[in-house]
């Protein structure tokens, strides 16, 4: 088998089959393949795309190429979830805990990445002791008392995508619909859930800018989970403004806890999508038996503060002080040097937000990181105060900056206020949810 | 300027500037653009192309990535000839001595190269003594006495050409339009013409198969010749079989010393093509007002006999010894331990010939090299025995196979034989010449 070979049958339609696709992704690993040639099929798959099937073969063949996590010992359905990254998106520190409270099980193993805002670990990070490094078995054992734990990719997880997309980043072909799903697809699987609930994102903070586009993924996803036999939904979801009011990583974990204790009221987006993930994460786990129960059980773990407990015994079997996360004491995590609120240009109403650069934003102020030797500064941040479609005065702050670094504030200032668009005219209604699929 | 960003322009359908063609060609060469990178932006260029500006700008570019020969000092106008490669073609061993002997000045460098047999230069290496490897200064004093010269690339001629290929090579990325024109235009003008005629094969046995393809490569590359100010022409000719009759090395300079010694009628394709050839050389020397007075000019260059004491003075001033160039005494080039004839497998019609499989077999007897290491053996080959359209009968013989090392005997046959299609229906007539661009 020669790889020239390979390529020439994918730029002329070709389908590859099983065992080209294993040659290549083992070769690429072992050095056989050079990356000069993984660069060329990567773009011929961006122009001239895989089947279901190829995507299935590829996203297998890269599962196996590390470890593959063994949670067989652990007790009921293993339900995942998965964000195709946003902004001001913190649904995994509500929902974990949450799904855990009606007696499910979520075994989270998390990837750091680059990103506006840290990751899901960052956040946890902010939480004073927090360990995400943590051995498979300690890992099992948390889960196995608490039904939740939530850490960093342990051992040698899907080598095969860290090479990929190492390459995908520098060559201008990330944008291919069945690349991004098999490595998100291989990950999740090399991490061993049973079931994954998938969050696409959509819009101008999202990697995917059109519904199109994320019904294609989302569909790709829930094809390939299928053939593999796991139980996958995708909910498509609004990324036109942050999601959550906050942006940053212990302001997002504050948030989280305002959710949990309550303070957040149905209707809000975060809340919203908070219960849709939940309610098919409860589905799949086999714990309710339709979407009204589902929601019924969540609010009532919610309400009866088990879902804020879930969170705090998670955090202290992984090492970290649970003391802070309640209402009480949550703003010591989130204390800088000075809180800037942010006025509008103009008065009117905010009828669009490039939520991308309002993550820009945080992460200039140290809430992410560009490279990966970035430091990243947990209680730095943003948090929002008007939303798409609100009115806006001139004494109306659009946000309140969390700073520590000054001299960051005026760049970040500048690149926040660019991502606002203000108009005379109350735009149209926009949903929060646009699509479910694989229900 | 970032590689990546110009790779996701090229995917995105944008037009890349002149400085930023500029950018990659030399970070090309000089490695700051790695070959990962440039192999994804081939890639999307096979896919979405280039506009004429482009390619004319990459042309340039890779024109002078190397040395730049200036022929400034001869006198007329430098005429050139390339051909996209095609099997049994050996016009240019008759054409540039006949429009020398029509008094044009032809100073033409030609590839090494890999194929079916040899380039130009291996069928000038089969007169003992020819040396292809000549210093520029000598080169340009035999084509200022004589009119013309045939050489080895001297010196660092389009490395930038090089280097792309290669990478080409194993990246599936050679079949594009704009890549290929680039290509071969960035060479003959390093080499100094002010004017071509190129021949673009289309056929079986052609890199074009299609007469679309071939007109579209014809078009841009007369067009990048407008564009830097020389006087291009294109023909499209027929590679459906063998243009001439021989397949080999000394055997193809056979063919052109019989065409020299006036041996081949009008009307046999090789003759045909090499007047028409030579016409538009003649025609872009400003040496003939129309088609017609060139076409005299050359029939009286070669049945005066002057194109052959051409050849034989080049090939003296050469080093080689001319006095194999004459019919007495070209059969001595040509001598091996067998010549076998090889029989058709049915009888009928001769439909289609897979002109490069014909091409490999006289390859596997060691008329070509497959590896650049391999060595050629300058008399083996074939002689074709029919063209397309004729009728065989089964004791009448395809060709005859000129064999040295009998051992590679069976296997040529085979791959001979399968070049084959025979039918009891006569095939429809095709034509010779498809196109002329740029006239």
């Amino acid at each position: 088998m020669r790889t020239v070979d390979l390529i020439e049958k994918k730029v002329e339609h070709g389908e590859l089959t099983s065992e080209e696709i294993a040659f290549l992704i083992r070769g690429f690993l072992d050095g056989t393949v050079p990356d000069y040639q993984m660069a060329a099929m990567q773009m011929a798959i961006v122009f001239n795309g895989m089947t279901d099937r190829e995507a299935t073969d590829l996203t297998m063949e890269m599962m196996h190429s590390g470890d593959v996590v063994n949670l067989s010992e652990l007790k009921g359905v293993k339900v995942d979830k998965h964000s195709t990254g946003g902004v001001g998106d913190t649904t995994t520190l509500v929902v974990a805990p949450l799904i855990a409270a009606c007696g499910g099980t979520v075994a989270k193993m998390s990837g750091r990445g680059l990103g506006h805002t840290g990751g899901t670990l960052d956040k946890l990070e902010s939480i004073p002791g927090t360990q995400v490094e943590i051995p498979l078995d300690r890992f099992k054992r948390i889960v196995n008392d608490l039904g939740v734990a939530v850490i960093g990719q342990s051992g040698d997880l899907d080598p095969a995508d860290k090479k990929m997309y190492a390459l995908r980043d520098v060559t201008a072909t990330v944008r291919s619909i069945p690349l991004i799903a098999s490595s998100i697809m291989s990950k999740k699987l090399a991490a061993g859930a049973d079931a994954i609930v998938l969050d696409v994102k959509v819009g101008s903070g999202a990697f995917m800018r059109t519904l199109e586009e994320a019904q294609k993924l989302s569909k790709l996803m829930v094809e390939i989970g299928r053939r593999v036999g796991r139980r996958v939904v995708a909910v498509i979801t609004d990324m036109n403004q942050p999601l959550g009011l906050a942006v940053g990583n212990a302001l997002e974990v504050r948030e989280a806890v305002e959710l949990l204790s309550g303070r957040i009221p149905e209707g809000d987006p975060l809340y919203e999508v908070c219960m849709l993930l939940g309610t098919y994460m409860l589905l799949l786990s086999d714990l309710a038996k339709d979407k009204e129960q589902a929601r019924k059980m969540l609010q009532e773990a919610l309400q009866s503060g088990r879902g804020l407990k879930k969170l705090q015994q998670m955090i202290t079997a992984q090492g970290g002080d649970a003391s802070y996360l309640c209402m009480e004491r949550i703003d010591e995590l989130c204390s800088v040097k000075e809180i800037r609120p942010v006025y509008p240009e103009r008065e009117g109403y905010v009828t669009a937000m490039n939520a991308e650069r309002i993550g820009t934003a945080a992460q200039m102020l140290g809430a992410g990181r560009a490279t990966k030797a970035d430091r990243i500064d947990p209680a730095v941040g943003l948090v929002m105060k008007k939303r798409l479609g609100d009115s806006i005065r001139k004494d109306e702050p659009l946000c309140l900056m969390y700073l520590n670094d000054l001299s960051r504030a005026d760049a970040a200032i500048a690149e926040f206020l660019s991502a606002f668009t203000i108009s005379d005219e109350k735009p149209a209604y926009s949903p929060m949810v646009y699509d479910v699929i694989g229900e």
